[in-house]
């Protein structure tokens, strides 16, 4: 058992969350059309904020992340 | 502006929302090894239900793997 995964994640743990799928969506081209960009990044930036993950579920959504990247032969 | 995009998804789009993910990720090798693979999908049915996701959040998470998926090349 590790210490801390019940725990909520801070909020540079969920920032760095949200860079990871940003940057994937960013490279699925999610992110269309070019004017909108913006707004929708602040959108999914405030709802991963909003969801008050814990240490393990921020863990477990970089995780299906990575998996899905690393079968589908992406950069993840 | 779509109605009931800010209220609280419902137990059935939920589910569908779980489902959509459990699809991809199983495909994707996630749930491994074997005799853990339901404690896993468990889990994750209960990340979903914790969230309080509204309506427009489930569409969001939908189009996101959707959207990674097209790119990808998967069947998303």
């Amino acid at each position: 058992v590790e210490l801390g995964r019940t725990e909520l994640a801070t909020r540079i743990e969920i920032e760095k969350l949200g860079d990871h799928f940003e940057r994937v969506l960013d490279e699925a081209g999610f992110f269309f059309p070019a004017q909108k960009a913006d707004g929708m990044k602040l959108n999914l930036r405030n709802l991963w904020s909003r969801m008050a993950l814990t240490r393990a579920d921020v863990q477990t959504f970089h995780g299906m992340l990575r998996q899905i990247m690393r079968r589908e032969g992406g950069g993840g």
